[in-house]
């Protein structure tokens, strides 16, 4: 396997964490990775790791488009590039999300047949696999067609990655009858309930979905556009770590709910094992002609190790050409 | 003050507990309630309440829309006529949604100059006073000179509900910047920025939030569409839900986690009261012209209590009088 081209330039916590998650990886997983991006910076860090020069760095709130434009020899450009030059078999960025994006998509292009890419984010759910919501934030505005298609490319992402043999696929709406919520999710129901192509790609509708459902084991792929689809996404964030932080409060409330809540810590780690974004191993950019993960902006090295193990099994499980299979112009 | 009309046929609970709730209501609050509904049903359970006679119930599931227009001798559409004939000072239901707030428009009308009612809901946030959520779910499709208006009304509702002085206006989007989010949004944020009427409100618009503000005590009222507003609700309320529900899994888990646990429960306790729906009085329909209160589906007692309370409250400040005032023509 080629090395993963990690932007080692991006993230709250780069270039450190980001490094020693790369070291991590090698370490315990076996898989080369690469590290892009400035080498007066890196090279001191890197020790045998491959460093990909890039003099730029597109910082975390610079407006993608024009600052991928622009920044041509940036990290993000350079390791899209390697993947694109046949250098890398995956990137990895915990940076500017927007950015990461338009690198992958203007320098690796997009597969054959596809609209638009999506971002594909795995919500964790309690004692099952989690869900996939997508699109998570590549498009704000969508068509119908598009939502087919990325029911289609969600179903090989739950497959593939989680293993799930038919993967059950909702539309997100405000209630669960087809004639509910917006024109765009009415004209999307009829086109996913009607689809060939769906089917053809494993995937099974089972209608409208409602936001509750999300993090339910009652459904694995839940489709929407990107704007209500990031919303959903940072509502999740902010709400569990509202009631986490309070639930924290309560606990070191008094002394003796201190040492209550001591003993309870074991049994709740699991739990937060499950809602700890580092573990997720990031999201998935679909539709781009490679393999591009997206990691969260604060990620830790442990967040990297698990990016690149994710990299390292949809590479091996040959996802980017299922996903030309399940999108194939008929 | 004239009776709260009660739909007592409406929630997953009725009409036992809705009646429970109306009883509970008059001994606690001095408020008078009538009960709308079937007499031959809730005059056996009706005591000293008066009972407002509707032969007809729409059910949770059915079209809003037509079964309002064909069930004119039903209980949402007796209690609307009530407020509207002055009969009653406010309606309030648990029952179907989308047919309170039809019942309501049709038979109160809307405030002059209000182009859309919308739904204000309380959302929790701990420590703190709620966050207003607008629009919730009644208009799947808006435009932005409708979502100015949500803002004003939602400050109106914010200040004579909570207290807030000078509420803070957020518009949810998907980035902080203003060029983030659907057109819809940017023309919205523009409007806002803009917006001499808000000031004139008494509100203060702060940009754009993002899902994870909602339950934070940095934003007073999030105003958005009603579909993104319905999901970024109900994907709370799934969250939560599924957290709670884990959080319990594992304090079950063991006989020592079990005893560790009751030794928590009563520093849990403002915490559960802060997220239990029951306690939030309920979401108003913004814009009609008269009081109407929409009760979750699953209300208990409890929530009834809490909903006549509300209605007390907001009758006795005269907020129609101030949403009147906040949105008249100028």
């Amino acid at each position: 396997m080629l090395p993963v081209a990690l932007d080692a330039m991006g993230g709250d916590k780069a270039p450190d964490e980001i490094v020693a998650g790369a070291h991590r990886a090698v370490a315990e997983l076996g898989v080369d990775v690469a590290l892009v991006g400035q080498p007066e910076v890196l090279e001191p860090l890197a020790g045998d790791l491959e460093v990909i020069p890039a003099s730029e760095v597109i910082p975390m709130s610079a407006d993608p488009g024009s600052s991928v434009r622009r920044m041509k020899d940036s990290s993000l450009v350079r390791a899209a590039e390697a993947v694109r030059d046949g250098k890398a078999s995956a990137m990895i960025s915990a940076g500017n999300t927007g950015a990461t994006m338009a690198s992958a998509l203007l320098r690796m292009g997009r597969i054959k047949g596809v609209a638009r890419p999506a971002i594909a984010t795995p919500i964790p759910v309690p004692d099952s696999s989690p869900t996939i919501l997508l699109d998570a934030g590549a498009n704000a505005e969508c068509q119908a067609d598009w939502l087919l298609q990325f029911a289609q490319m969600g179903v090989v992402f739950a497959r593939t990655r989680y293993g799930i043999e038919r993967p059950r696929v909702g539309l997100l709406s405000i209630g669960e009858e087809a004639s509910k919520g917006t024109p765009l999710v009415k004209e999307t129901n009829a086109l996913l309930a009607a689809s060939d192509a769906l089917v053809a790609a494993g995937g099974a509708f089972i209608g409208n979905v409602e936001g509750r459902d999300v993090m339910t084991p009652d459904v694995d792929v839940v489709v929407t556009d990107g704007f209500t689809g990031n919303v959903v996404l940072k509502t999740l964030e902010g709400g569990m770590r509202a009631l986490v932080s309070a639930i924290f409060g309560a606990f070191g409330s008094t002394p003796e709910t201190q040492a209550a809540s001591e003993v309870l810590v074991p049994a709740l780690l699991p739990l937060y094992g499950t809602l700890d974004p580092d573990n997720t191993g990031g999201a998935m950019l679909l539709g781009v002609d490679g393999l591009c993960l997206i990691s969260h902006g604060s990620s830790s090295a442990t967040a990297i190790v698990n990016a690149v193990r994710v990299a390292k099994e949809l590479h091996d499980a040959e996802i980017v050409d299922s996903l030309r299979a399940a999108v194939a112009p008929a």
